[in-house]
């Protein structure tokens, strides 16, 4: 999917909701675990009850890669279930040097059809640059996580240049692509960093993890974040499709997600977008 | 397995060669193509030709992920096949926030049964500690890599302490984690910075990749990284399993495997292990 795309589609949903399809086998309803397929079956539920209010899916493959060969059977009928107009990320934070990287983005883009892929950026280039040669594919980088460990390394100060870890990464990448196959992860945790980072990349997609289970806010995430374009994509994970563990758990996502979705449209409108 | 193992083995095969298992189905020999798992058929060959020069296996998860589903039944299959005695190490680079993190450990060190993970450090403390949690099993943490992207960040300076990315990296997985379930990944290609790296980490483990064909001397790297447990894994994957491409391939990696292996003898001997 293009930027033309992404866009359009938030517009006409006025949504940036991004759905976390993080199913654990262990959190997932009991009365799913008997069937065929768990997995698939709890997806394909919150698919069909969240995908008017969403633009994006976004499955992390740690919960697929833990169920072995069978959680990639699952991954992958997930990904063919999702309908073709909604934009899909495997967050799947790979990055290796340039040939094995190549691998990657074949597992990713050919193999499996995802429109992008979160990359760590500890290596460098040749780990970022294979991902960032398909078209209309996209590499979404990791800056500023939202976990507490962010700040092991992302906030160490270059005595070069100023700049923090997670700031060289921006400045860096943005040489190896562009807001047409580049976007960064910049955590809800930190909203105040936010318009920091539209200073270094303000035409860029930021994804943004953290919102509900996690404790970030989206009205400040949209008020620091936003662009012209809107330039987000916020995700919520377990606040959706864990809020309920029952047989009404498809019903309560829709609620959930519906919520999330007409308090994007707020600030949609507000912004003027 | 453990620390005492793995230097016990070190000391009877006079070894501490990995092999790196990059199975790519597109470079294997023509004549295991037809096979129902060419994969699993190379790497059972190369393990068979190999298993009594090294001490440690090695495959990078992205020559199996590229296939999909199938890939990790090659590589379940791989794993199973490797005798019990020989360290075995998962190079996934994998790290996302700790609840994901607990998520590949559970794949990598449940789901199979590997003793080693390579994990990158960009998301910090809570990305590391889960895999940290098992007994007689290691986080092979990415330091220096081998690759030219490694210049990016990895040598970004602090302007508090003065030290170096991967030098900080070093230093602080030290409080995490120590030489019983810890080791760092350091580039053959920059052997000259092994004296530093080991006045960081004395008596860690280091799993050196890059010699051969990505250019790094062997015997630079027992100069100036071996420690008196040895510490080094030296990794070779394309100079051995590649070596040749009819059906001599096995053979050919057995020579490959077996003259590494006699430098190392060497190394060792010169150094009284």
């Amino acid at each position: 999917m293009n930027r033309v795309e992404l866009v359009e589609q938030i517009k006409r949903k006025r949504s940036f909701l991004c759905v976390g399809l993080d199913a654990d086998i262990e959190k997932i309803p009991a009365h799913l675990r008997d069937l065929e397929d768990p997995i698939f079956e709890f997806n394909k539920a919150i698919i069909d009850a969240t995908k008017d209010y969403c633009v994006a899916y976004k499955p992390n493959i740690a919960f697929y890669e833990s169920l072995g060969s069978k959680g990639w059977i699952s991954l992958e009928k997930t990904l063919a279930y999702i309908p073709k107009d909604i934009f899909t990320i495997a967050d799947a934070k790979r990055g290796d040097i340039g040939n094995t990287s190549k691998l990657y983005a074949r597992a990713f883009f050919e193999h499996m059809d995802f429109d992008s892929i979160t990359v760590a950026p500890y290596m460098g280039s040749d780990s970022v640059l294979p991902f960032l040669t398909y078209e209309n594919k996209w590499v979404i980088l990791l800056a500023l996580t939202s976990n507490e460990g962010a700040l092991d390394f992302q906030f160490m100060t270059s005595n070069a240049s100023g700049q923090k870890l997670y700031e060289k990464v921006i400045t860096k990448a943005n040489t190896w692509g562009n807001k047409e196959n580049l976007m960064f992860v910049v955590g809800a945790t930190r909203p105040e960093m936010l318009q920091g980072i539209r200073n270094l990349a303000p035409d860029s997609f930021l994804l943004v993890p953290g919102v509900g289970a996690q404790g970030g806010s989206l009205e400040e995430v949209a008020k620091n974040g936003m662009n012209k374009d809107c330039g987000l994509l916020v995700n919520s994970s377990r606040g959706i499709i864990y809020a309920d563990s029952t047989e009404k758990f498809a019903e309560v996502a829709k609620v959930k997600a519906k919520a999330l979705q007409e308090e994007m449209k707020i600030y949609l409108d507000n912004f003027g977008i």
